[in-house]
């Protein structure tokens, strides 16, 4: 057995007093499978007071002191946001100690300058449990995949946005109602922009964008729309076509106009099958499809959120960097070599479902037909719902490019026998394209 | 970009000839990955006649020579079974040569030799191809949950059987039928024991629990029955009650009589309920549900066989393992410290789906009751279907010693108003224990 590690914790929410308990209740079994005990040597907080779990003389107010002391071997942060966490994991790298963060906000917005800290010190940062909770999604990705070409990764990263679409498929609620539903469970913070706009979910295509495809990606290389514009209208139109409505964060290899690849990294709600794996993920799970060339299809499922699974994720990468202390070695670093560019949304290829109320008319669908083939998009289905004044008309397009997409609709709301554009949104997942 | 490093690929089989397919047309992707080039130093085959896509000085029909030479740095066995490919992976080891293998049996049977070779040497040996094909599954459990505790994996890990029982599933043929058609689909081999038998699932299920339970975990510590006595009168009674039967691979972190820890490791089919993750596993898929104290319930799913996906895995592991070659250092060895005693079949708790042909007289019920009783099994649900002549009892039990269970329906199987024991299977996955 080596010399005691000593790690920093910095924050003590919800993550972070699960790692502190997790590390001393765990202790005897991840000092066997590291070869040497871990030793908590402070945990950083704002109010101390508010920490009776955590033994007084560990607690400290002094983030940046913590860091700094030469005792210290490894530091945890799961403080989130971008400051002071960027200046405080960066500190602790160039002081050579190996960094494992949960802070998926930092990693995306500015993952590249935390990784040349640690390739320059030769040291370790891991962040697991910045993407999708305790699920091992990182790993894969970066490792047990790393012999392969990875072409797509599709998820549903965000457990809050999550559950107001499982509620709002399952009983019909508006949105305004399923977050007030998701706000009183806890589901939804008393701020929900970061999970309803789409931000948090952004900034974790961001990281998996990245390492499924060797090229940096930062949050605003990112496409992003909410879910606060999905209306039950939306739903049942959805549940017409035997389809529910996700958010889903989606990375794919697409090739330019100029056949250079690029990757499109985009979150949005989408319409995907009910057949679809994705759309049996309900509640506040989480899952992630990866394709990839050779190993196929590939589906990551289990809790994307909480305060344990979050901290089980936190452990496993602790374990990791601490074995490789233990070796003197370090783990794989940053893959970025590809450097693809990024794919502006209106060049990549999606498909849409629109349904129009329409005035029933001859020539109605003549001239709906007209304004999509105008665009150059290819329209795959097309029914209609009711008759005279209640007449809908839905469409489901092949893919085109997302720009042709938009214009098309643009152009059909301004269409005078077209009383309201009822729904439009992306549709995924379906088998032919 | 450091010098190459050279490769010998054992083996040119459907997983083989993948491996080589894939480590020349990824090549360089590969080498920015590894930070160096993988060079293909040989190929051993037995008849070189049959490998017209590789070319011809690469190949050799003497293995031994192959993973002697000097050149060679990286051994990848995917030749399967016991003999010859453990005495040419010991060799590789003593040698100094890193190894990747998709060699179940063998690491099965005999993986604690090979890893007490691969740490004397101080070199790495890898295998996430030996267990669910392109699934990362080793890697997370290894790594990704090393600072969790693990209390349960149950998975569908065996193709050939899971096409088998999903047909029978579908279409009510019986055992020999599907059988039949999956053999005709090129899903099951000519023999198709090692598949039917279980043998290939208990060898995954030993691999798996040891990873999971730091614990070495041989072939001989797992209970094992094939799916070969399931009959359509089984689906059907699974059916009946809102289920399927599949075979299950069950690792569990259990408490004996003594109140010690142990490991239960066993192989059976098993119904469980429709609305269960796993009953959805259909054909050649393969998915393993684990679930760990902090991170809750996971499920990886995805291709557990075929070249392609099999070869996935391997250069996943192939490229961990150059990358440490490359950085002079070495992954995560063995961890099997917790060395937990393996729990007998006859004391693992289980629960018994019973159906039971009846006479339809008085005092039946309670005499069958009575036999669970005396056995100390406690009766969760009971039914009965048909009157007269067409009576049959349908028994659902609460855990209790599979010993306990066994012996009941022993009794039952005896007591004369018992015209036949219709069916008799295990129960996973029900939420009422």
């Amino acid at each position: 057995m080596s010399d005691a590690l000593k790690v920093a914790v910095l924050g003590c929410g919800v993550v972070g007093s699960q790692v502190v308990r997790l590390l001393r209740e765990q202790a005897d079994d991840l000092a066997a499978r590291i070869g040497a005990p871990l030793e908590l040597a402070g945990v950083a907080v704002r109010r101390p007071g508010r920490h009776p779990d955590v033994p007084a003389e560990l607690l400290t107010t002094d983030a940046a002191e913590l860091v700094a002391r030469d005792d210290v071997d490894l530091v945890v942060e799961v403080i989130g946001g971008i400051e002071p966490a960027r200046t405080l994991l960066l500190d602790a790298l160039a002081r050579g100690k190996s960094v494992v963060s949960a802070n998926k906000a930092l990693l995306a917005e500015d993952g590249g300058t935390l990784h040349d800290a640690a390739a320059k010190a030769r040291v370790d940062l891991y962040y697991e449990a910045a993407v999708a909770g305790a699920i091992p999604l990182l790993r894969p990705l970066r490792e047990s995949l790393a012999g392969d070409r990875i072409t797509r990764v599709i998820g549903i990263v965000n457990g809050t946005t999550n559950f107001i679409l499982s509620r709002m498929d399952a009983t019909g609620a508006g949105f305004d109602e399923a977050l007030a539903e998701a706000t009183a469970l806890g589901y939804a913070e008393a701020d929900p922009t970061a999970d309803v706009d789409g931000f948090d979910a952004a900034a974790k295509a961001a990281i998996l964008a990245g390492l499924a495809f060797h090229t940096r990606v930062t949050t605003s290389d990112v496409y992003r729309e909410g879910i606060g514009e999905v209306t039950a209208a939306d739903m049942a139109s959805a549940k017409a076509m035997s389809c529910t409505v996700k958010l889903l964060a989606i990375c794919e290899r697409t090739k330019g106009a100029d056949g250079v690849e690029h990757v499109a990294v985009r979150v949005h709600p989408a319409m995907i099958p009910r057949s679809h794996p994705l759309a049996t993920v309900s509640d506040a799970f989480n899952a992630v499809f990866v394709e990839a060339e050779a190993a196929g299809s590939l589906m990551f499922y289990g809790r994307g959120a909480g305060g344990a699974p979050t901290a089980s994720a936190v452990l496993g990468d602790l374990v990791a960097v601490a074995r490789n202390r233990v070796s003197g070695s370090r783990g794989a670093g940053e893959s970025a070599y590809a450097d693809l560019p990024v794919q502006a949304m209106g060049d990549v290829s999606t498909r849409y479902h629109v349904a129009l109320d329409v005035a029933d008319q001859p020539g109605v669908l003549a001239a709906v037909a007209g304004a999509f083939a105008d665009n150059g998009v290819s329209i795959q289905t097309v029914r209609q719902e009711g008759r005279g004044d209640a007449a809908t008309l839905v469409l489901v397009t092949h893919t085109a490019r997302d720009a042709a997409l938009a214009q098309t609709v643009d152009r059909l709301s301004g269409m005078p026998f077209v009383r309201r554009v009822a729904s439009v949104m992306r549709v995924e997942g379906m088998s032919a394209e």
